[in-house]
């Protein structure tokens, strides 16, 4: 069932850093990612791989991580993520990219989980930085990096309360929270 | 299998206009949309619904159908969509929506290909003309429509031949082919 998919689906920022994932998974993932829906069917997205712990060593300080959680800079070593797919714009085919790589990244997600991973969508990376590391050429636009494996953590859903207050927190247990919105509050008339 | 549902939630153009959608099943859509993943979890999405023939056609007139099929304008009377999910950007809660659209939309088609419906994300909207057929709020930015229903069209994947040529077409049997770049192509390194 695809909603018990897309409620698993949560944004998980602690991993199993030692349960490593493999490039064939990536691989699969993104085809999965491939297979989705591109505005006018351009397919402008580019993927790169990373599972191996010199090209994640790159990547993550370049990752920001959970600005609602002021005393936490993001995952420790060892609860790192065992993967990353970055998504890129290829500027040689298109200029702007709409939200082809929102699609692209729900759909890897959704894959993940099913496997049994999980992981997170992150939009806040320190973008030079992650271009001299990884020598990504100048054409290809840093969109999103997606981080994987297999989540060490809980993220529960709750209600948003009448502060209307949406902000996620992580309580004494490690457990983290998440308000979401009412249907009857997302839907107008 | 999520695979399975991502290969089928094709673009869909034409549908069995008499199948009706009920206002259930597109709040069932919507909550698909809720629970998923909202940049910084501000959830700024709002949805407006029509699944009644008046609204569907003050709705459709102002959405624009394949750019690639020259000489077709769109689904004829019959084949139009019983569904709309109109997706929106509420700027009283954040001023710019990221991919969070993108994400929203994918969930609600995944849900929709699981119940034997379909649909397509039209982003050439005619957008002062819908806003004020439904009377839309200006700080409700248009920023989807997703069409649904029954699917009447049978769509296929092709591979991308040598001359990088993307665009779909539809063959003499109505069938509409797309196609997609190889996995290869899109993985950098």
């Amino acid at each position: 069932m695809i909603e018990n998919l897309i409620a698993k689906n949560r944004s998980y920022r602690r991993f199993y850093e030692e349960e490593k994932i493999s490039p064939e998974t990536l691989r699969k993932l993104v085809n999965l990612a491939r297979l989705s829906a591109s505005s006018s069917n351009i397919q402008p997205l580019k993927y790169i791989l990373s599972c191996d712990l010199g090209r994640n060593k790159q990547i993550f300080p370049c990752t920001m991580w959970a600005g609602f959680l002021k005393d936490w800079d993001g995952p420790g070593e060892g609860e790192r993520p065992p993967g990353y797919i970055i998504i890129l714009g290829d500027k040689n085919i298109k200029q702007s990219f709409g939200v082809d790589h929102g699609i692209a990244a729900q759909s890897i997600l959704l894959g993940a989980v099913e496997r049994g991973l999980g992981g997170c969508m992150i939009g806040s990376i320190h973008r030079e930085k992650l271009r001299e590391a990884l020598e990504i050429p100048e054409h290809l636009e840093i969109l999103l990096v997606v981080a994987l494996g297999k989540p060490k953590e809980k993220v529960v859903i709750e209600t948003v309360g009448a502060d209307g207050d949406i902000k996620y927190y992580r309580d004494a247990e490690g457990v983290h929270h998440v308000p979401k919105r009412s249907l009857d509050e997302l839907i107008v008339g």
